[in-house]
């Protein structure tokens, strides 16, 4: 094959990690520069560009790039663009897909990150041969994808898969979305944190050892770690996590009867604290004719490599795009 | 064309509704038996073949219908088959598909009456243009058809778009489902009744012309005549169905991001007593890239065409089944 592989770019809020992929999804070579690190935004594509060219003269993959693709915060399938990504320092409309493409003269295909793992998973993880499933990413907040018949769920406008912004809790937490009860309010990782200064100021008397943590240096992976412990406090979070988490995902098989719910991201490493009543409470609220026959499963990719492989796989779907 | 038309059956608790279409939409003939009449599915099968029969011949349309799509409750798209719908007197899951084509020697189409009613939007209604909206009818139930991309959303086992078992309100309302608090205790016309005789007992101070009719015998209809008429208590029930319905389509949208909800059925016809709290509730809930982009419109088949007319927009793409 004259172009045998494709780029995978995955920006996150800190770090911006990119990799040359075969055919097969072996990540051939990989890199990563600080996204936070640009004021600019057209510095940090600049840097981006210049790393990205350094890996591939390194690995005499020059001119055998297919496609390039990106998986970004709040990224836009149809126009290419970030639209307002809360945790990027640049704000507004960024022409994401269009620049990179100016720059390296191939042609990008840009999604957000959540749907960028669906597709990863669906090409090299989990969700092999599936054709319906639904991605929940969990992480600093909680991210969706959404494939149905093989189709990524785009919506009209290209933003569809927000499961983290719906309502969980009507009236509940502040998110910042500017909403209330938001589901990642609750199961993303800062909800765990979130939940665990509730519980510890509800109740006051109950010792714990999350209370030797100031509440403002208080992580989901201290939570994690005291739950490990046998801290009757952390587990009773990630009993109400995993309840809250199932519930959702009950209504959300409601929506597109889904084959499985692929979970990923930091929180689904907590293993059966979290799985054990997620898995109970999806159940116990799943339409009679559902009960046993949708299955959750923790992604099967390496989290350093999935959200690579995910938006390199976008890159075989990249089309250039016709002059404006 | 040879076959120049399709016949659309539309299978409701009460009434089978039928009707030879042609491809533009216009219906030609059309008729109806009573679908409560028979104990035993095959008689019902048979008086329908023998019905449809009449009116084919009467309208020389023998040999020129190029396939038949049903819609029917709790219709599975895959499969063909009805399973366990609970407005239909014949229980567990009858093979629709399967015996309709052996009877008729023409390729069948199944799928919910609620999709069906959404590909009739598509094809000849509101939705004309549209590839990602939302179908909601408002009857008896709270059903929905989910259009993405252009293509009905079936889901891994065929029933998707259960939107009205999705839960308004977490421990709410008992459920036909066994479940509590789906949307369609609140927001269907048994919706409305329950709202209507749980305000009257709540306000037992507060004069309204619902307390003149036995709660028994109480419909939706006797709550929007007397809204109509100015009534308080009908009037706030209107204000809470919409607002609840309002909170659950934004939640909607955040899921599949569609260009328009299309609203159809009974409640439907309520005009701005419901539609005016319903839109002021959606805008308010949507998360803030979305506000003032979807639109919420009514259905623009008559409501005795729509769904033969979708049913029969589904007989376009029936293939006859492959022998077992």
């Amino acid at each position: 094959m004259n172009k045998p592989y494709v780029l995978g770019i995955d920006i996150g809020g800190t770090n911006t990690v990119y990799g040359i992929v075969d055919a097969r999804g072996t990540v051939i070579a990989s890199g990563a520069i600080k996204t936070k690190k640009h004021e600019i935004f057209n510095d940090y594509i600049n840097e981006l560009h210049e790393e990205v060219t350094k890996l591939l003269v390194a690995n005499d993959a020059v001119g055998k790039i297919f496609g390039i693709g990106v998986g970004a915060p709040n990224a836009n399938f149809y126009t290419g663009n970030i639209e307002d990504a809360a945790n990027l320092q640049w704000k507004g409309v960024l022409p994401l897909g269009r620049t990179l493409e100016e720059k390296f003269g191939i042609p990008v295909a840009v999604t957000n990150d959540a749907n960028a793992a669906a597709i990863g998973e669906m090409t090299y993880g989990a969700a092999r041969g599936m054709k319906d499933f639904i991605m929940i990413t969990l992480g600093t907040g909680v991210g969706s994808g959404i494939v149905c018949g093989g189709q990524m769920i785009y919506g009209a406008d290209g933003m569809a898969g927000e499961l983290g912004h719906t309502i969980a809790r009507r009236g509940g937490r502040p998110c910042g979305c500017s909403r209330k009860g938001c589901l990642e309010t609750y199961c993303s990782a800062t909800g765990v944190v979130r939940s665990a200064l509730e519980f510890l100021d509800a109740q006051a008397s109950v010792p714990s050892l999350l209370r030797n943590i100031p509440s403002d240096e208080l992580t989901s992976k201290d939570v994690y770690d005291a739950a490990k412990a046998g801290d009757a406090i952390a587990l009773s979070v990630f009993e109400f996590t995993g309840r809250i988490l199932g519930e959702m995902l009950a209504d959300f098989a409601a929506f597109t009867s889904p084959e499985a719910f692929i979970i990923f991201g930091g929180l689904a490493k907590s293993g059966e604290m979290l799985m054990k009543p997620l898995k109970e409470s999806f159940e116990a609220n799943l339409l009679s004719y559902q009960k046993g026959k949708i299955r959750i499963l923790l992604s099967e990719l390496k989290e350093a490599d999935a959200a690579v492989l995910g938006a390199s796989a976008l890159g075989w779907e990249a089309k250039p795009s016709t002059p404006a």
